[in-house]
């Protein structure tokens, strides 16, 4: 293999997903360090905390009571960072000056929620077995589902639902007041990654912009699909890695996940759907309880791996929720995780200084990454102890 | 002014050095805050550190004894992220394979420079009166220089100099071994920004290929020049910034310093060269002493804002060390500060989640940023307690 020699020296590595590069130095894992440390995580806390404002039956921020929900609970976030009315913008048409050139603005509305992943405080999706980490993906695509346009492709995989989406107990999921572009499904793990409430949750942004990333992402996956004949870029990326082996982490029939040939973060990975699946609503029951096994098993290596509750950002790219056939069919359901920790609980990476000025740079190769996920499957460290 | 009203609704801002979009959410500033924090900073250092690196007539990881400098010192990164000489990697040819299409990869060398900013252990640029941030800019300049394409129209502004390039006394600037593509300067400050030391210091990392972040932007600076008819977007922009005023931070006759527009850490700054400047070559005695006095300008307000010595990474982006003669005349030399502290010493913004996934977000806006920038001038705070 003529890629065995990356592993010792500094290298770019291409994204096509992205069309980006990454500067790859194997050999600076040796570099001492004794910058910031992360505190470890703390594993001790109640099931039910009386001041945290997700725990069933507590009371939030603006007054509301959540209901005693048992699995998941969804509602409209507090702190919303996109409103669904607000005044108009109008930007001042083109007049060749300076300013209407360089100074560019446009109006986002949107709706933003959360979602409780489940009632008890002190878990954590790594602590969940599969079978429970199910109530997730279902809120998921049911929230997902009653965004979609009704006239977009996508729709016709839906599954006809009552007049109003069910939902668990409890949630709320209104219909949205205006067709919204994008979907962002994400969750932020970890003091370490901004997250300020330990009660296991994530996120889900809508508006009517389509954001920067999924918008290269999928000008990529369009482009791939027109030179290569109706290919999928991260079908066949899954089919050679599946095939390859050595960056591969997990796989059962429906996913692929492993650290992904263009990785940044020391233990980056990606789950990727092996058939073409543009979005949630085209998930069967198979390949949901896949998802779920997937999720369980990325989230337990990675507290194995340090043993700690391992920090990270994870979400889920897929199928804008109104857009051209071409958009909708080169959509390819996929999920990230971005964890920050690079040699032991406490000490992480820093993408700062040149990774923000001038380019991404990882110290271990992602073969390495992978090997090590892959060889910290099996109960999770804590259930030893 | 019908921006005016940006500042209650959210909205996307466009970024036309990078061709990319933020969200501003600025009514979001009054979410309660319950997360990690940062420990305010130390300042109570020796002048001197006797187990410091970076101390002069102190030894270094791999044994070498720095000299016994008085202003500046220039030394080869003992853990660089790019070697000059490693074995060769050759891409397999595109056979048609999924592998060599979606399994790229390319070799980089380059050499990686620590610069000291002062021998004295205890300072930071914020504490440093701007004719002693002067050597440092006349270093960064010769560093440079010596490593500039003797062919590149660059060259021509470049003072010839003495045999070796000269140096202040102790500096190690060799002739490199071949013509590298791009030069990074940039300095990590502060441990929440990954530094590990607080001896006030950058890096220079130069490589064989061009960054992603330069590429990026020197596409969009070339496209700019081509539409515009030879005007170059960031002369254009500081002219029009520095007449607005409402996100000019400071100024002087050689530089507009303020929030941009379309920045996405809460204090972002850029410092753009009011006149079409290339790079540090073209940079001339009065200019560089504005330089100088911006750079004090700018990190004497941030250590104020907050009263702590305040985190950032900056960085320069200027021409290339060879290029076409259209990338280099497309160049503009400016610096980004990218700071991460939110609302005080200890709370910072964290670009997770959402950010990773879909799009940098932030929420106070520009405008108010620069406003408390423009208004926490004057003596630093430590020097009047
Ligand atoms: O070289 P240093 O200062 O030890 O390391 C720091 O800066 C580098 C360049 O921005 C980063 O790659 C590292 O993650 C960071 O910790
Ligand atoms: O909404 P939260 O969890 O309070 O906030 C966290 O996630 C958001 C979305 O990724 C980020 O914008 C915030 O910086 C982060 O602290």
């Amino acid at each position: 293999m003529p890629e065995a020699i990356l592993d010792d020296i500094s290298h770019r590595r291409y994204n096509p997903l992205r069309a980006s590069w990454v500067l790859v130095s194997p050999h600076r894992t040796k570099r001492p360090w004794q910058g910031q440390q992360e505190a470890a995580s703390r594993i001790e806390l109640p099931s039910h905390d009386p001041t945290c404002y997700l725990c069933p039956g507590n009371k939030r921020a603006q007054g509301d009571v959540n209901p005693k929900y048992d699995s998941t609970f969804v509602f409209v976030n507090d702190y919303s960072a996109v409103k669904e009315q607000q005044e108009e913008y109008k930007q001042p048409d083109q007049d060749g000056s300076l300013a209407t050139r360089l100074l560019r603005a446009e109006s986002t509305t949107g709706k933003c929620y959360v979602i409780t992943f489940s009632p008890e405080h002190n878990v954590t999706l790594a602590d969940m077995p599969a079978p429970t980490i199910m109530p997730v993906i279902d809120t998921w695509t049911k929230i997902y589902t009653s965004h979609i346009d009704p006239h977009s492709p996508l729709s016709r995989a839906a599954k006809p639902t009552t007049s109003s989406p069910s939902a668990p107990n409890g949630n709320i999921i209104e219909q949205p007041r205006q067709q919204y572009r994008y979907m962002q499904i994400f969750e932020n793990k970890g003091s370490a990654m901004g997250c300020s409430n330990p009660h296991p949750h994530g996120q889900i942004w809508t508006t009517t912009s389509l954001p920067e990333e999924p918008e290269v992402e999928l000008d990529n996956l369009k482009k791939y699909r027109r030179e290569q004949g109706g290919c999928n870029l991260l079908e066949d990326y899954a089919k050679l890695e599946s095939e390859k082996g050595d960056r591969t982490v997990f796989e059962n029939s429906s996913f692929w996940a492993g650290v992904p040939w263009w990785g940044t973060w020391p233990f980056e990975m990606m789950v990727v759907a092996k058939e073409h699946k543009r979005a949630l609503v085209d998930l069967n029951q198979q390949n949901k309880e896949d998802l779920a096994e997937v999720m369980a098993e990325i989230t337990r290596r990675y507290d194995n791996l340090f043993e700690t509750s391992f920090p990270y950002s994870m979400g889920i790219h897929q199928a804008p929720l109104t857009g051209t056939d071409e958009e909708i069919e080169a959509s390819h359901f996929h999920m990230h995780f971005y964890p920050p920790l690079l040699r032991s609980a406490t000490v992480r990476k820093f993408l700062v200084g040149y990774e923000m000025m001038a380019e991404p740079q990882r110290d271990i190769t992602p073969e390495q990454a992978a090997k090590r996920l892959r060889d910290c499957g099996g109960e999770l460290y804590r259930r030893k102890l």
